[in-house]
């Protein structure tokens, strides 16, 4: 077990393997030891060389630091993982956890919204939380100043987990220490990437995508347009959660992001009521993680690699749309895609598409 | 055709008449003044002593005074009343006009809100109303204080249009004189109450019904919950009109009537731009008034009003219920009824119910 999970730390770190390609090789080769075993293989049937591969002492080096650090390892498919996050496409493959497990089984929501939010604003995103919590939802939010960190603080007594873009053990904004350690002891903390890890911009939509996909619903109490609050939930949105936001006037710029939502759909919350309302039919849903081992039922098609190969291009095509056009198994050819990716020849997007890594 | 007014005038303020009953009574009539002629008959057959009529010395004073205020009537399915109007089951028989006519050619909208609406709403109402102005929509409003005054003053020069719930010679409020006055000259009010009416309360829908029946949709501004301007909004959803709400805080009291209209389906709008998307699939329809003179085709059924009158009750039911229950035709029953209504022993009610009067 604990040579599996050392496996699985390596798979997921290795520099070439993201959480698409480390879903299909466990889904292809049963566990993380086997992928790690095939992927030179598997690389070089792609036409490129061995990627380089995380070393055992590396992930044990980073196993030890989570535990120093009062922490644990969540792995997808497996025990503690959050069943509903674990239906993403892209779930991550491990999570970093520190804080109140037992909040992960209870029903959630998110609240989402501006750092530079109005007071107005964070009052009633403290009210809304500290309502959800009597509600018995548990609040999620990313730990940012502004409405995230309004929401953390009306939940803090209720039930509330904070998604962090960095390590578990980086404090961002560094304003937020205090309100992070109270949540090791009080709420739950995750965090996807390694302990040490200074947040950039790129890791703030994939810290996105967990609170969305960890939760029933996704609300939105204060955002401007084209701001991370709405990537959210879009995200939400693409997961099959609810989505809902705060309205505002339309005198206010910082409700034009809010009130864009309800024009496209979202649903129009004002308290508790109607939060509770909007995700109740959710609430009860068995989460269906897919996440099984699906021992290779074709032999490996040599020709897959090179059709699928001249089949792709700069633009992200989706990939049925790729094993239509093949005319091959669509084993076969996400096989090739496997292959072409741990060869370092393609990129995957968002919506599981694909394109050709330009050379 | 000016003893045809007279007739028209005499029926519409006969006591016991109502517009549903005005309608029928054409319909099956052809003419006022057969209707008038046929009236004692009727009344008689549903057991009743015949209403009193609106006298025609009563009727050429009106018409006299309606003249004599440089105003004139619009008759239901005749020359230029609104046509949108004219698709309302209860659509009023007679509206006194005064102003620019031509408003009554172009499409436009309805902007309400609350009396006490806040500065800012009054400015945003001004402004929208401005801004559809030069979309090319009319602006129709109630001449009320507030929103209505703020979005008639927003579209003044571009065309605007007052429903008033008294006479057109009564200016209610009384600080609204210099604008009703205004309107007159560049603008247009109707009235459906005759001359000198001091409006009351009970007016005040049957003022809203025209607002919305006018206008390719509603939009409300600020309105609190159980307010007359959710009511012209509700009346909008069921004339099939597109209904629009302007969003606010939920901090604030004075939008919860729009947020929980959004959520009841509304249209979430925050300018001119939205609005015009809203109305655009409506805005080349062709309105089609139901108002043919419809020859008697059955015999009368000397039983229908026996048979009617003991499936009525105290509590309103749909006339379509009526007929089903009876077995006997459509148009049968709805003579009875009409026959009982003129007996005075029947109240008709909103979508098309009616009761039995308490005796």
């Amino acid at each position: 077990m604990a040579d599996d999970l050392i496996a699985r730390i390596r798979l997921i770190r290795s520099p070439s393997i993201g959480p698409v390609t480390y879903r299909q090789l466990i889904a292809r080769f049963g566990s993380a030891q086997s992928a790690l075993d095939a992927i030179p293989d598997l690389a070089r049937r792609g036409g490129g060389k061995p990627p380089r591969l995380f070393t055992s002492n590396e992930a044990e080096r980073e196993a030890a630091r989570v535990e120093k650090l009062g922490a644990r390892f969540l792995t997808l498919g497996q025990g503690l993982y959050p069943s509903l996050l674990a239906e993403l496409d892209d779930a991550p493959p491990l999570l970093i956890a520190k804080g109140d497990l037992r909040l992960l089984d209870r029903p959630s929501v998110a609240m989402v919204g501006a750092r530079n939010a109005s007071a107005a604003a964070c009052r009633f995103a403290r009210t809304l939380a500290h309502n959800l919590g009597k509600e018995g939802l548990v609040v999620a939010s990313g730990l940012a100043r502004g409405v995230d960190s309004a929401a953390h603080d009306g939940a803090l007594e209720s039930g509330t987990i904070g998604v962090i873009a960095g390590g578990i053990d980086v404090f961002y904004p560094p304003e937020n220490e205090a309100r992070q350690k109270a949540m090791f002891e009080r709420g739950l903390v995750l965090a996807e990437m390694p302990p040490g890890t200074e947040p950039r911009a790129r890791h703030f939509p994939y810290r996105n995508r967990i609170i969305a996909g960890l939760t029933l619903g996704t609300i939105v109490v204060e955002a401007a347009p084209r701001s991370g609050s709405l990537i959210t939930a879009r995200l939400a949105g693409e997961a099959g959660r609810e989505v809902m936001a705060v309205p505002g006037s339309p005198l206010d710029p910082r409700a034009q992001g809010c009130n864009q939502l309800i024009r496209d759909g979202a649903t129009l919350v004002q308290n508790a009521a109607d939060v509770v309302e909007a995700v109740q039919p959710s609430r009860t849903r068995v989460a269906s993680p897919r996440f099984d081992y699906e021992p290779p039922a074709e032999q490996f098609d040599g020709e897959a690699v090179v059709t699928v190969e001249s089949l792709l291009g700069a633009s992200p095509v989706p990939v049925d749309e790729i094993i239509r056009l093949s005319g091959a198994a669509s084993g076969a050819v996400q096989m090739a895609l496997l292959e072409l990716d741990l060869a370092g020849r393609i990129d995957r997007h968002a919506g599981n598409k694909v394109s050709l890594r330009p050379s």
